[in-house]
């Protein structure tokens, strides 16, 4: 199996960044998450190099998302990372992590009161997904004294590959602002007096392993510039939305890096905005492809049964890591501690979940395996830890952080008495 | 719309066990749980009852991982229900709760050596899944110089008329031991010397919506039963597994009671047992059904929008309420402060994550809404905030429980600083 350059097989056993996964397992106990640092990093210069190679104005904004645990937020944070959040939480962690206000983005659909007076007291640009939410954040700027600066959020109507589920700019999806719409919700931003429209935002999806879809969508992007630019609106930014898909199908799917993406994207971007004479800043907001690949997740077998096939059960499950159960996603998967055995039989890998659904992986060619075994999930950095919950009551795993020859906690294992803590017991069951 | 009796429309407003629910909005805010202890009490008193009035010696264990909260189980406990446990955690809580251990059962298809470890240290009887897990639950046993009672989960390779994600006893579930293996499995567990083999189990599957199902899984325990007997196998208990689906589309689904299903069920069952001479306990494992209609999520319209369709955009999503997203589930949506008006227009009801499929209705007459109307998700008490994420960096919301005229939260809101709480700074990030 083709493996990014900071995994690796020695001696039988799997390592991450140069440290060996069974020790890992072993040290901190399973499940485990062990995510590279130096990967994570690595892929966001790609992306910086890329874009700012043909385009000088350029701004990677982190789909934090993906995966919000701070140490990673801080670690772009101090590479100059900005971030495309979600929530307020997302909003306070990216500023935690030391994030720049002015490289922050607040999307969403869905805003609450409280989610627009925080981007106003910050001075947080906001992108706005409808005229009802519009008019709300003029208000709260008001109430504020302050100017809120926004984009509106294009849907782009387009058909992608990948999950209905996380296909975002479909026409019928629930994000965005209709095409034909657009230039009467910007003329409806001029009108309003504390809203500043300076940037056009659109997001087709996620997980695509095409350029042409991200070519289709700058296409349409540089045509509404044109049309807000006659409309006397100054684009301070055109963001393009997410990153690129990733390989987790390691021997069969493209490998697209942002040097293709950057290739095909900003001559469509330039010429379309030296149509415009304008020159805003181009954003992007990768997620997966910064994180995905960065992160194995460990789990040990905890027993093997022949039945109608061949299971491993295992002690991580949806509870974890969803994508399989949800998405039915495929991740790669490999014995860590007989890394270099003969793949021989059949495996469905299986989590301890109560759901047929909780499987990890089916049926995939492993060497023989037995209660104690370490598998390790590729690819588990993006929406992994991030969707994790405290199904089944079972206490979430830790997270550990590696850099250089340097590993530590980045997030310590729950106990029973972190699902318990916020429980509150009635006076009449005392 | 026909609403279950602890659930009532009064003034316009959505009322749950005599509380007003836009009241309750008010005060805990949104988004928030809200759950009748007493319809969770009536409806396990129903299935105690029902089954109880044909068969003397019936054991009625809670299905745990449907909602884990303590004040459930407590409520319960008091009652004398026991728990189908699925990991250490619930097995924990169902003891903390105040249940009996030897009402008590530890399921599962994946137990860590810890669980088993707990198991025999508590004496609480374990539902083995696979020959492998028996000799460790043996050993385990032997090394504490106890001995553990035992059932085997059977495979009855059982087509169910459910999501195939909730579907448990197909053939090619990763759940149970394959019928004709039965019989060895019991075999090899008189031959451990730490083991009793003393019960039965099965499991079909979640949400069914007809009784015939457990006809047939009761058809193949009892023949089972026969052959375990006349192997000297001294039958304690047959737990039939889970409970019945329930009407989830208010107009429609069928109404299935636990007198339903004990007046079809338990004659074979009691045929089955005369036949083999025996009189061991009836075991059934309710979850969804005692759980799920005491509970409304109540959710708040951040913002309404027209594009393709009318959207209701609220700030509850999938990271409350994984259902509708994960398996496409329907739930009723009522505007709790519009109860009694006029449903004139089609809303898709969209929640506040990054995620097209963050769907929690879709396309439902309701009437005109607008920023600030309060949206009730009906039967959202199995499987809501027990699947419950953090997603997109949100803190999870309260939960209040009604009792009689009380009113207390059984869950304070999180907030950040839940979120953070587990995060660790790695040392050269300081």
């Amino acid at each position: 199996m083709k493996l990014p350059r900071h995994l690796a097989i020695q001696n039988g056993h799997l390592y991450i960044n140069g440290q060996d996964c069974v020790a890992l397992a072993e040290k901190y106990g399973t499940p485990l998450y062990v995510t590279s640092e130096d990967r994570v990093v690595e892929q966001f210069e790609n992306y910086k190099k890329a874009l700012g190679a043909r385009y000088p104005k350029v701004q990677v904004l982190y789909a934090a998302k993906a995966n919000g645990n701070l140490a990673l937020l801080r670690a772009l944070a101090q590479r100059g990372a900005g971030a495309d959040v979600f929530s307020s939480g997302e909003l306070h962690l990216a500023l935690d992590a030391g994030m720049e206000p002015g490289r922050l983005l607040f999307n969403g659909s869905s805003k609450t009161p409280g989610d627009l007076k925080l981007a106003v007291e910050k001075s947080i640009r906001v992108t706005v997904d409808s005229l009802d939410e519009l008019h709300q954040l003029d208000a709260a700027a008001k109430a504020a004294g302050k100017t809120t600066e926004i984009s509106f959020r294009v849907n782009p109507a387009l058909t992608v590959p990948t999950h209905p589920k996380i296909a975002t700019g479909l026409a019928t999806s629930k994000f965005g602002i209709p095409h034909k719409d657009i230039p009467g919700a910007y003329r409806e931003a001029l009108g309003c007096k504390n809203i500043m429209p300076v940037g056009l935002h659109c997001h087709i999806g996620s997980q695509i392993l095409d350029i042409e879809p991200f070519a289709r969508a700058t296409e349409v992007m540089v045509r509404i510039a044109k049309d807000l630019t006659s409309m006397g609106i100054q684009l301070k930014f055109i963001d393009l939305g997410g990153g690129l898909g990733i390989p987790y199908r390691h021997d069969t799917d493209p490998y697209l890096t942002p040097e293709d993406y950057a290739a095909r994207v900003v001559p469509i971007f330039k010429e379309g905005i030296e149509a415009c004479g304008i020159t805003p800043e181009l954003w992007v907001e990768p997620g997966r492809s910064l994180v995905a690949d960065s992160t194995v997740l460990l789990t040990r077998v905890n027993s093997v049964k022949s039945a109608h096939k061949r299971f491993a059960n295992v002690d991580a499950g949806f509870n974890l890591l969803i994508r399989p159960a949800m998405y039915d996603a495929y991740h790669e998967v490999i014995a860590a501690n007989k890394a270099d055995s003969e793949p021989t039989t059949d495996y469905t890998v299986t989590g301890p979940i109560c759901e047929s659904g909780d499987l990890l992986a089916t049926e995939r060619k492993l060497p023989e395996l037995a209660a104690g075994d370490i598998i390790a999930v590729l690819d588990a950095g993006a929406y992994g830890f991030a969707m994790s919950s405290q199904y089944n009551s079972r206490p979430r795993c830790p997270e550990v952080l590696i850099r250089g020859s340097d590993v530590a906690l980045m997030r310590r294992g729950e106990t029973l008495s972190d699902i318990t803590a916020t429980m509150e017991r009635p006076p009449w069951q005392k």
